[in-house]
């Protein structure tokens, strides 16, 4: 997996447990996408300073994930319900189904994937 | 929810967070089902002292569920899972569906469950 999204995803399940000033910097970083320049301009802090937060917020992250393993399980629940939303549009396109059973999958095929991202 | 059955959630998810010790008293009490008293006796501590470490370690759990609300997360997922299990099992009983697809729903039914519970 990508380290962006996979830092991306620890700062989901773990971020709370940072120092605010911590969230506040990968707050800008992750949701709004700001440069670390951006970042040292908006919060009045020298790049590297911006540069060193992030850095030590990741692996504080990393360290609850090494611990707690709570992404690595969600990682392996999303590609498993990924897998059962594949067979169940293999069952769509291939079976003849009535009007309402084609609503229903579709539907479930839809809220599979919401579950699963 | 039951109490316990919450309780026993917040352990399974931020149980790594606690203390070795805390974690010992627990795994007797929720894993191995043992009362305070078989507890206490097991590892040499009074009743009254199992009692006071499990209710602190219930304390720590719930606060870590109050800052990252994890477990909260979980279990909304597996009621929209049970939900969308509930729908491809409608499907299965009231549609003339093919020897195929009737298979692959089956497991699909099956699958959900595991991830569900």
């Amino acid at each position: 997996m990508d380290k962006i999204i996979q830092n991306r995803l620890f700062y989901d399940f773990y971020g709370e447990l940072l120092t605010k000033h911590q969230q506040e910097v990968l707050d800008l970083y992750y949701d709004e996408d700001l440069s670390l320049a951006e970042i040292a301009d908006r919060l009045k802090l020298s790049r590297q300073g911006v540069y060193d937060i992030i850095k030590r917020s990741n692996q504080a992250l990393k360290n609850y994930e090494k611990t707690l393993g709570l992404v690595s399980n969600e990682i392996k629940r999303r590609d498993r319900l990924n897998s059962i939303n594949g067979k169940i549009k293999r069952v769509l396109k291939s079976d003849k189904l009535n009007e309402e059973s084609k609503k229903i999958l579709k539907e479930s095929i839809q809220e599979l994937e919401k579950i699963a991202n």
